[in-house]
């Protein structure tokens, strides 16, 4: 197959560089309007093509697939015209600026056959797939609630606040280990230097007894990635930056007995082992790239496909509604349904 | 002096061990209604007074004072009754169940010139007093934002929610470091167990741009206990687990030209040295004792005295207000002003 | 039992304490030559008896058993005269100057029937309970090799080396871990500020393909306490520096094919979960004291007996000869024999 | 310059790579007697000539200087052939296996006025250069002790034991911050699975009162890389599993008076701030080929020269033969001299 890599600002050279290295992909070209950024990435991958005129790559009948890297405000007409052109889509996330352009590209992507995916890379580290394999398993019980911090120094974006730029990953992490539907969200944030959030609060609600925290960072001096899920068995904490030992699980939880009135609570605590999982390490770009490939080839639905980018954008989009509305709760929209088990389906389908 | 403990439970008797250290202290009385609890306090203490009926306690005029480490919900009218009965007092956190109850309070013992202190803990280790020295001193630029996990599994508590159980350290912290007056609070909570929230987010707004937000958590298989200071200069990190370098000030920082507009942004980054000073490891109850025996015998004003318990509770009560009205912001009243610098002014004075 | 704590200096207390709070344990005398050093002590456990006059405490047939806490050069004549006068004796580590001092003690507590116990501390925790259980499932497969750091700032002895100040922890637990016969022992310190070494380096060698090394050190930065134990099977890493999960097994290994010649070894590596299995917290000196008592009233042998602390001053011994030597190998007498496992039968027992 | 890379196993490419990046470097040639190596080799460098023939390679006047990265039994042979060919030589640590080699491809070098020069790639990270500015300037006092652990699983050699294989990287540590001249080494280890040493511990000695000692393994369950220095006035400790502070400073001291004998020891403990300087995070390789291709167009000597090279050879020798006999001290020929100050003048001249 013959890629087309579009914008090469941060990210786009990475797709290129797996690209490469996989062993379906027969052809990789660059595609920036900035003809600077092109040249310099073109650089870095010697005897690759380049093309800087967007029409004239999506006229050429070679070109079976894109992948777009771009800002995110320019992904909806990229992709619109990639599918209209018969291209196979990989979306770097967020996916849209709004629920609506989503839907319209998942409507377009399914009237013409073509496979819509965004790249929501954490699904495909090998810390988040063994968090899905243990919370599906039903050992940790039911999930009680997911909290998320994400913080570092940098990298301010000059045009998304620091929820659409560092949320995505942990949003799209909730949405595939809980299968619940989320129905509303709430958030505050802060800007200090110019007219965009630098540090983010957000909440995501549930029917049921789920409660989903956020704390997004552009401004911390030490760098936190952390996931803990509680469960009603044992609880699992995910620590990215460890360089070994990523996930833990632990053997620990609370039985509650209240039935005599609060002044009578009879607490039982559990504190068993922990253990930490081997996970995988290949790189998890390099696991997008195949499970984009084998999708085009064999027409299965994507692990993170565009419904999954979709109720992304749709929980980003009601929290940018909620700072403005001094944290009000907002609700998402029903379409947020989060499928997520048909889409492992075909996922599991795809490592096996 | 001769102090009185009211309660015995968990705390009690850490006052009881820290009240017989101190050099000032001529007698304790130990006083509990449960005479179960009663005795098992006294059996540790062997040779220590004891006594069940707290009229009694209260008209013995050879006692100058007393510590209260009830429940909550017995607060104001112990304190109530011993202010009445010409006994300075020492409360336990939370202070009392709404501010109305702290305002009362405040104004018995302005009226009979006896101590009001406040059991905040935190504001006399080590640590907490080494931040503050450094943000007075101003290397660390403007506050921007003040971030705080308290998480761990247990103690859950049978009449009162993680909030009022945990945020009061960090509430205090954040009172005691940042001048600036809050004026509203939002927060979201879940209950998983019984009618009392478990986990719980929250949300301390200025007028400034200064943002502050707590995690409690009754609930995490992982102990945490973290205050991130971001300042416009430099940043503070304390992370209460470590063993030594609790408290990191990190050399980093942003500067943001955003004049000419979103897409021309330049941020530079500055990342330089980190250092965690040296800072004491006294036993903060010892210090609490100290400093509140102190202002018995001068008059001085202590550095948590009644007004900074209530700016605690009010605190607490809007946060309570905020979860069950779905997270929305609740302000605070008027009188919460963290009058902080001139209670600090005399805090300098009794260490110096 | 009446029971008497010989020597209060910086240990004796911690002994006092716990003798107090077991319920087999009537009364404590407190006993130190130095009366400033007893009065101090005295002061602490109000209502508790004190002696300077050692014969007169020996004398008195009300006293059961002694727990002697004095520098390690009175060891030997302190506990020879309270086993002359018919006490049971429980001495600090480390147990004698030498071997020969050890093996007189060992003799003479066997003619009277009464019990001698060393104050391995270590081997009363929940985290070395747990390794021994661990390596003797089999689970971890052979011993290949144990790596033991005890590093900190200060606190310098006036009278003896850093070995003998911190080896006899990790010796006692090297011992109790592994079943082999050590047969010498080769180590290489370094004095830099009077005449005692103040970091060394300790080899323990087997007949076996087995390594025990040693780290200890009074000039560390930073405090480590970590302990690992190389299998061929699994490998277990203990760190007492952690607040949870002291100890971590590790599912790793190496299968080597070498019969090839060793320029085509064939190296298979395993790297499997990790789990931290959960570990008692109990006080170990608490254990200590009721396992000692224990054994008085059963007249079962100690797990950590003579012998265990006879092998324990071998090896220190031995090592103080071989540093004067330049570091050459030098043997462990015969008698050094780790008859482990009939002690541990015992103390299995103890604990069921 | 035209480099020819030789040797494309583990390492090679990383030089290929570096030698690319470099502005200096018009071409690179790979050279590899085994063909498939240097087909897979080439694979990942497209447009990059290749060569399996040495002679033709040597003979080539284009190619100005070589990299060997081949097994350390071949540097020598490789390299005096290179040398007498006329090109600049780049070798791969370790150096040579004996002293002799060592000291024939200096001389040879010299004859010829070429570069001779070792790659100690450790050399070349921010963290040391951190480490070598701030014992240069005194702060830290006298060096007292230097203590390295590098303990990981894996990656067993077929061909040099665990000593030749890690302690290369911290032996040339030690001589670059340690300005003394080491006079002798005593080493003992322990072979598991075929005839090398898996596991060792190595103490260079020296006439001073400092102690060097170096822990080496290949089968340690986690992954440890610390050195630590100890200063008479403060401490450095180096931990390079570290994401960030990888060095931190303790200002921590002893001074202990001991003059009024030792039962009348007073030691004075210094505990104050930690603080972690800010290290360059450049990757050190690159640094590696930039001061390789410096020192060939200005003939500077080399921070790492080929007499940096043998004396680490010395010690590995020295080592090697100490195990051989039970541990005891082996001394270092007079060669050994640690003329660091030299090195570190020429070395301060291309980087500034």
């Amino acid at each position: 197959m013959h890629i087309a890599v579009i914008g090469l600002g941060y990210w786009g050279p990475n797709l290129v560089r797996n690209f490469l290295s996989n062993p379906d992909v027969t052809a990789v070209t660059l595609c920036d309007k900035n003809e600077e950024r092109l040249n310099n990435a073109a650089k870095k991958f010697p005897g690759v093509r380049t093309e800087s005129d967007l029409d004239k790559l999506l006229a050429d009948p070679g070109i079976t697939a894109v992948a777009i890297a771009t800002p995110v405000f320019a992904h909806y007409n990229l992709a619109r015209k990639a599918l209209e052109a018969g291209k196979h889509v990989l979306m770097e996330k967020p996916f849209t600026r709004t629920t609506q352009e989503a839907e319209d590209l998942i409507t377009i992507a399914a009237h013409f056959g073509l496979t819509l995916m965004v790249d929501h890379t954490f699904l495909f580290t090998g810390a988040v797939r063994k968090m899905k394999e243990i919370i599906d398993s039903g050992s940790i019980g039911d999930v009680l609630y997911f909290d998320s911090v994400r913080a570092n120094l940098g990298l301010f974006q000059p045009d998304v606040n620091v929820i659409w730029d560092l949320a995505p990953h942990d949003i799209s992490i909730l949405n595939y280990l809980v299968e619940s539907r989320p129905i509303a969200v709430s958030a505050t944030g802060m800007k200090h230097y110019y007219d965009l959030e630098n540090i983010a609060y957000m909440t995501v609600h549930y029917d049921e007894h789920i409660i989903a925290h956020f704390h997004v960072n552009w401004l911390s001096p030490v760098k936190i990635r952390t996931v803990c899920v509680g469960g009603s068995q044992k609880m699992i904490y995910y620590d990215d930056m460890q360089t070994s030992e990523k996930v833990r699980i632990y053997d620990k939880g609370v039985d509650v007995n209240s039935k005599e009135g609060e002044y009578n609570l009879r607490v039982q605590y559990r504190a068993g082992d922990m253990y930490a999982p081997q996970t995988a390490n290949t790189e998890a770009l390099s696991e997008v790239v195949k499970h984009y490939l084998h999708c085009i080839k064999t027409g299965d639905k994507p692990i993170c496909d565009g419904a999954a980018g979709r109720d992304v954008t749709a929980i980003l989009e009601a929290a940018e509604r909620s700072i403005k509305n001094g944290g009000q709760k907002v609700a998402l929209p029903a379409s947020v349904s989060g499928n997520a088990t048909a889409r492992r389906s075909s996922f599991i389908l795809t490592n096996s």
